[in-house]
């Protein structure tokens, strides 16, 4: 979003390899066009061609006001559709985080009976989804202005009355909503978690997809995350699924979301990465000559594949 | 700087591979970790891999107002601590570029005589270092009040009086001067050029290493760049210097420069490129392990080496 993604500050690191030597990727300088980006080869890679040590970050001033406001919407792809308004009309949030109201109110019971800290915010009837849209910068005017521009844009697209955070204590209320949304998901039911990003644009289509399919596999899904990024996680609750559909039927759904994603010029995962759980399903995101050259690459660092054998692919 | 660099834009790319394949490297999104980073990879690989054929690019708002500056500093080290200073102060300029009053000088004559459009700015009398800052943004009051801040911190340095450009042709004669820096040098004279990059708080050691550097071996340098990055770009003028001194002597202080630059945490090239003038000083800046890996990936892409072969290492 407004800073992009961390992986773009990261500009040098210290890794041991397998053979126990230990390099620099790069230098600690904010351009580099000296031989092969090895930081960027390393970023992701899952602890299958190194042990990264050390990681330089490059800094940017720290932002000194923020603004927080809580945005309902009737629907998933109305609230999607905004997000994408949103940054088409130039307003670049520091934050933008999604979460459906289901996710909501499963962490106002986790908060309540769990952490012991009910939430006092209350969610809008009728208002299905809600995004979290934080603006930052140095200049009250200027934040409030932005705010305002994206409070015209949102009432395009069936959204009810926004909360703004009036407090430090409010704000941190509607990021303790959004931080406890995992564990609360994860709470009463074992779930499977997908990771998937998407162009901006395409965010309505994934989401409406992603409900049929659940549909034709009997699965509910929670949905939340980085919409700003267009980087969704998809949480699919086992409940009273059978062990058996659970291994064997379930995971079918999943690959159809994953086919879904990559239609609309996504991929699998957005930062989690692929580990084993995703692996089976990489032929979906690229070719086998992708996956060769990148098994090649796994060769050139670990030979002898002693670094996280069998991860990715 | 403001917007970081280039590469950071790249999100995918269609590669034609030495076998004829073609791939893409990722997908058209802006936070992936599915598999290794391809992208980055094929960035600034200098066609030793790959033939880029398409490039995604992940896009910001155009900002509607700039403000542009020369500010001018008696020496060299002056103008390199002010351009910390500034970025310290949590001014982020979309545009820090520097240059010599003998780049500035160079230009003016060669806009004159060959271009036919003489420079109508003017260099103050003991001035020998020029920054060009450019803010921008889309709110006129925090333009404004940055650019004061800028000042502020600049008179701390021994600079002389700020020039505001007042129109947009002011400001594109101040660009001019810019941009015809590297034809003016090389106009009279032949040219090596470097292209080192050091972390911006050691500019100051770095200008002033290459010029002990330039008297010891007996070449003059024209230094210019883009300063805000860290990027300097030094021209080494051939002048009255023996054709035998060009080939053999220059090189080692060409490798003066480039230890010394690795010395303070730096590199050999910010955006240019190692390609096969800079390929044997590569053991400068990394170690035989590097450039192992990296002569590894070149083998998994490329295995017959039909694509340009020899360069980088």
């Amino acid at each position: 979003m407004k800073y992009g993604v961390t992986r773009d500050y990261v500009i040098n690191m210290e890794v041991v390899l397998p053979s126990g030597e230990i390099i620099w990727t790069a230098a600690n300088v904010l351009k580099n066009s000296t031989g092969y980006n090895l930081t960027q080869l390393m970023c992701g890679s899952e602890g299958t061609l190194g042990i990264i040590t050390k990681i330089v970050f490059k800094l940017r001033g720290f932002p000194q006001k923020t603004v927080l406001m809580m945005i309902p919407f009737v629907t998933n792809e109305e609230a999607c559709k905004a997000i994408a308004a949103i940054f088409t009309a130039g307003i670049v949030p520091s934050g933008m985080e999604f979460f459906e109201r289901e996710a909501a109110e499963r962490t106002f019971e986790y908060c309540d009976k769990v952490l012991g800290s009910p939430v006092t915010t209350k969610l809008t009837e009728g208002m299905n989804a809600y995004l979290l849209c934080e603006l930052d910068g140095n200049d009250e005017e200027v934040l409030m202005r932005d705010a305002e521009r994206v409070m015209t844009v949102v009432e395009k697209f069936q959204s009810g009355e926004v909360l703004f955070a009036e407090s430090a204590a409010q704000k941190e209320e509607l990021w303790k909503i959004r931080k406890n949304i995992s564990p609360a998901v994860n709470w009463h039911t074992l779930t499977k978690s997908d990771d998937v990003v998407v162009p901006r644009a395409n965010l309505p289509k994934l989401i409406t997809g992603i409900k049929e399919i659940g549909k034709r596999y009997g699965f509910n899904t929670v949905c939340f995350g980085h919409l700003g990024d267009g980087n969704l996680h998809v949480n699919i609750l086992k409940e009273n699924i059978s062990n058996e559909r659970w291994e064997n039927e379930i995971p079918k759904g999943i690959g159809e979301i994953f086919k879904l994603t990559v239609s609309l010029g996504g991929t699998l995962s957005g930062e989690h990465g692929i580990g084993i759980a995703k692996r089976p399903y990489m032929t979906i995101a690229m070719s086998e000559v992708n996956l060769n050259l990148m098994r090649g690459i796994k060769k050139v660092f670990d030979p002898n594949e002693i670094l996280n054998p069998g991860k990715i692919f």
